[in-house]
């Protein structure tokens, strides 16, 4: 699991920089090509075959957004950032897709890497192992046109696609901008899911560590921390990303889109201190699941000890009263037997006080 | 209980930003519309049943607040938010009521979200579970009005009307700047009231781990870490809050109200450092609760230990007694019993010495 | 003893802001007032029972020291601060006993809150609660006045008065500054023997934790960490006074001042640092304390598993010959009895030194 | 191992500044110096014996890689120091190869030191003790050569050869600092092979963890984590150093080579962050291993306690019948013996039901 | 040990500011007074009696080292102070020795505090308790003075002597600064001693840890711990002070010394890097000596319940067959004995097969 953070990253060890080569798992399935081209009153969606029906939208007035889902076909992205004039180590990262959140300006376009996050929902498997799921998703921001790769194709921006279409909201009268902002939002509105589902399994975790703890409780634990590392890992560096795009000085953000931004900057705080909030609780319930250990195995032993403290001292008198000794004086008393029951029985019954006094019992 | 730092924050997920949807806990209470309007001369509070009956108050001259309970009618708020002219980004913070504590500065208005705790004082229920609820409280200052948001209606602001009613200090003669510091001041002051009442909570449960821990002490330590960290949570950003609004370079703020905000900042840094201070003596307080646990059941082990050893050689000589070999010449000595009872005195003394010296007894 | 930290705080909740209320533990002995007037030529002690007697001083060229014993009547400080032109909120603050160590500048004087820090000496009382006691210090410096607010009366400012009225050192011919600073001084001077003191019990606490742990120990450490919580918090602040007081651009103190200054915050930061090294010292000591217990645990249990594993063979053994089968001919053997002695002791020693192997003897 | 931080270091005590000594391991082979002159058009490789053949180059128009494998005889690199006019402090630094990377300006020239790290494949000796070994690398960025040491002659830099032979990617059309750029670049490559194959030790170790930990996993988990103090301390410094050279102002560093260092920054960044995590996923395996034990002892507890508590009581009972008082009435009852057994019996049972319940079955 | 932090810090309390009283440890041997008188050609070493001796040096155009070695005598240092000018709180920092390392910057010369650290090395004294000792050195830089003074005489200057005399290296050719620079370099080369020394310590430690944990090697541990607090406290600021000797703009510091005291400034933080390593090594190890410790008394537990569990059994059943009872059939039949010989080594077996499958043999 651990691997998961540097997968891939010394095969490329060695190759001069700007050399682009896809990074990654690979996925399999044909590479979709999406351009929706719109502006406050039309809105044209084409799935596009081959890449070059893209390049006439470079120059139109109109924004057009470029949806590309898979990248392992290096030559189509090599082709669009050719045409695009995108600097070779940009495709480089695009294609590498163990990138840590940021964005770099040029002149002509801005380039924003973000970590898609999602709960993977194989609920019929075995229950051990992460379940939260990253995926790079790339973005040029150019001046009438927005360029988003997905590594695997998904439907986190349908909402967006649905609002063009639907021209519901101001996006079709704003400009890329406000597009970037609205497919950035997607992808952090999508972490607030992830931490609602993590919040669940956190709080059903803490139910079971205060009533039974078990071993699994322990793994499941563990896996949670280690999903947190994962999470916080990703989403950290979006803080900079957002606050950078606030502050960039780049005429390719318009003033009324940063107000937009300045609010993706809330919601990735407010993420970052729900995962810091939530790291606390995993870390106060490892005390706890320790604490409650050693509380159990308290318990245990004070049942042996009670029962050792009592019965010992007892079986002791008993063997006494079992030696064949000749001349054993009580062994002839008629009285004998029934005292020595007598006595067995109050320190039987005193040692049951003292426990009592004790607080063990 | 994890979940409530995000409840709710994925059902937005997809919707169109500045979308004013009301996420929360759904309160059913009726909507309460409070109107005071005042100068130095005057102050006249109404109640109000429908919105359009505040809309005068935008434009006249005197202070008008707008105190409203129950923010869960989502229509009430867009035409009193279109009615102002508020920005819809902000109607839908307002609404969306598990916002981080923040401020946001706008040419006509700033739009200040600040967290509301209280202790809730079910004490008939069940003890376990968080005792410390929060609420979201929204405020609009305006150049001559300040409009208030409470998630359920409570009484909270009951001493600053008083004080308004009453023209007791000087309230009556300043303008909304200083309406918004008294009500900040009041949210404030109450965090002093629920970090008194968890000091007394924590100085319990100190007593109580030193002299008789229980699984139950350990749970408590548990619900009061979280506590904490919801607390701290909740807090923290109102220090960069108050900080803002003092440096503000709003002319909505006025030099003499700055004084009073720097008193605000004062508050908030000894709320965050008693919360800190509290963090530090529970975290101290579990490793006391472990190492009292690990003591408790040295002392058992010792117990166990001392019976033990003192009685398995004495069991052990009785059975040997206890034997039927043919030729045993102890068995038929005169004073085999007796002088076997003196050994076994004997070395059960030497025992009792032994652990003695060794500090078990 | 977590309350400590917000004392009272909530009786003032409700209260117009700059309400003159005092807040802390309520000392019943009569307030002292002591008026010092000097220059370098004359220095005049006067003890005064009417506030009204000091007014006059407020504008004599001369310097003026008013130290105040006991800030209970809140007519007292309330006519004093009206006549003295002091900030309502700066009145609370002297009165309200739980603040922070803070440093705010007017036009007119500079106001100054300390802590005072003193290790109660109740040699005869039970040791178990915080021995350190703190109290509020406030000093307003002005042009040609300084006061002093003590909560209770104390020595601590003897050394001062003994050499303004000696005229031992520069005192004399320098103005308020250098006096206020003098006044720091002596606080911060104090701290050092606090932290003696403290350095003297964690001394004891750690031979007595090396050589013979007990749970009284745990409770002394437990004791301790709080206190340096409460000494942190109490001193934490004034590394920001001092380096304030250092860089401040008012005029009411003076060039050659400032480099005694310096040396109050050279001080500061000395505190600073012991209390960090002893938290890091004691939280050391923690660890220890909890290994400590375990390798005494250890030790409990090997006596108990040699004794336990040498005897419940050999009483197997003497129980196997102890039964009363007709038919067992080792019985009736001659040297059955001898034999079987052999035996367990040939198996006593081998498990000796099986044990001695092990390292456990 | 702790020695490896500073070993040598104390070596030089006592020397004058500036003094030219070799610290560090001494590798006994001879000194290689490879000279790499190239421009656009050509590229000649000479391998050079005497130190003064590299001379010429100082002044030459065309860009030239001196590389030197071996720094361990003096005077060589006192000689070349001389004659390119290297700072005695450098010169130290440079044959002192316990030095934290770091970024030197010099009118002339730019220092930097950087660690290389790799992984001993030493598998057929034994596993413990760390196997990450560092090597310091030199390099001196003139305006128009570029000087690298190696304390071992090694393979890192030959795919920079390579290309430069090849004429592959851009690195024959720019100056001395692309050449820099390059060699940083192929250090922090190798890091991620580094980290690649710490990765795949923690995952081994994480599934040894949970599955069956050993002494062995515990040894190994503190040498992992000795190894990311190492890593760390070898790292960090690196980001300042990349990002100096970002921000430098030297006129050595062009403008288009500046987005390639911009590249190294990012990529310091994804090493350091990818050390933090595995960092924290150890420290949490350290949790889990100790939660691991503890429950395990638990279980071996439970066992004991189960087989004591059912067969202590019984042998108490067969004790009391084994006695030989002459009037024991049970003992002629006929029934007496199956009777006992019964008894027996249901203790047996009942106590298995009590365990069951207890959840210790 | 605490105490060493603070010692005799409060017998100053109450004293005036710039009172000139020793505080440290009262060393009695003879004050020393060295005088190096010196410039490019000739070098003159006197040994000094009467401290006035001294004064005709300070005019004098050559450069001075005035070497002063004990400070206990108030008198010899108060006089060369007022002569040569010094500040009164100057002067009392030099005597009271438990300094910060600090820097003061005056207008005629700069003052620097440095702790010098070396290990003792009393050897056949107890092992226990700190080895690490600490002694105060204080510089006063003047125009054309250096004075030096140490709390004990030591050897620690000597090599920068023997250069002077030696003419060795650029240090005649230099100013005052540069001799500054070379009594403080000498200090901080003789830190990487003392780290080595701790570091052949940490191994040794590491090494006992993981073969034979013994509770000696925990109060080792205990001590390094607390020595790793000591050094990092006395080593920590030396960062400060370097870099403020670095960006000083005092015309007493000169542009060719300042690339020396970047040195300086290099080895302090790697100093400081290592410290941290070594605290982190530490505190990795307790966290072993604690899992270590676990894991043999899960060893011990084992044997103890292996041979509980298979004897406590095969006891009850001897125990059985002892029992008296008229009517016990089975104590009659002939096989009856060696039947139950076999039966109770089939459970002795299947207990072995038992735990061998739960791997506890």
């Amino acid at each position: 699991m651990a691997n998961r953070f540097v997968k891939g990253a010394s095969e490329k060890c060695g190759l001069p920089p700007g050399t682009i080569v896809h990074v990654g798992d690979k996925w399999t399935g044909p590479i979709k090509i999406t351009v929706i081209d719109y502006d406050k009153d039309h809105c044209q969606v084409q799935k596009i075959s081959d890449v070059e029906e893209v390049f006439p939208f470079r120059d139109s007035p109109t924004v057009t957004w470029i949806n590309i889902d898979g990248i392992h076909d290096v030559t189509i992205i090599d082709r669009l950032g050719k045409y695009f004039n995108i600097h070779p180590l940009v495709l480089e990262d695009i294609l590498h897709t163990t990138q840590r959140p940021k964005i770099e300006e040029f002149e002509d376009y801005i380039y924003i890497v973000l970590r898609m996050l999602y709960h993977s929902d194989t609920t019929d498997e075995q229950d051990d192992g992460p379940k939260i799921i990253s995926e790079q998703i790339s973005l040029l921001l150019g001046r009438n046109f927005v360029i988003s790769f997905q590594e695997v194709g998904g439907d986190i921006f349908d909402p967006v696609l649905i609002r063009l279409k639907g021209s519901k909201g101001r996006i079709r009268e704003m400009g890329t901008d406000y597009l970037a902002y609205s497919l950035i939002d997607s992808i952090v509105d999508n972490y607030f899911v992830v931490l609602e589902k993590l919040g669940e399994r956190i709080e059903t975790l803490e139910d079971e560590l205060l009533d039974r703890p078990t071993p699994d409780t322990l793994e499941e634990l563990h896996v949670l921390r280690n999903e947190m590392i994962f999470l916080r890992k990703s989403v950290w560096p979006l803080r900079e990303v957002s606050n950078n795009l606030l502050r960039s000085e780049s005429d390719l953000i318009t003033r009324p889109t940063q107000i937009y931004i300045k609010d993706i900057y809330d919601h990735t705080i407010q993420v970052i201190d729900t995962i810091e909030t939530y790291r606390d609780m995993l870390s106060g319930m490892l005390d706890i699941y320790l604490s409650s250990i050693n509380n159990k195995m308290n318990e245990v032993m004070k049942v042996l000890t009670i029962i050792a403290t009592i019965f010992i001292p007892l079986t002791f008198l008993a063997g006494v009263y079992g030696m064949n000794f000749e001349y054993m004086p009580e062994l002839s008393w008629k009285w004998g037997y029934p005292v020595l029951w007598c006595i067995m029985s109050v320190m039987a019954i005193s040692m049951f006080f003292y426990f009592r006094k004790k607080k063990w019992l």
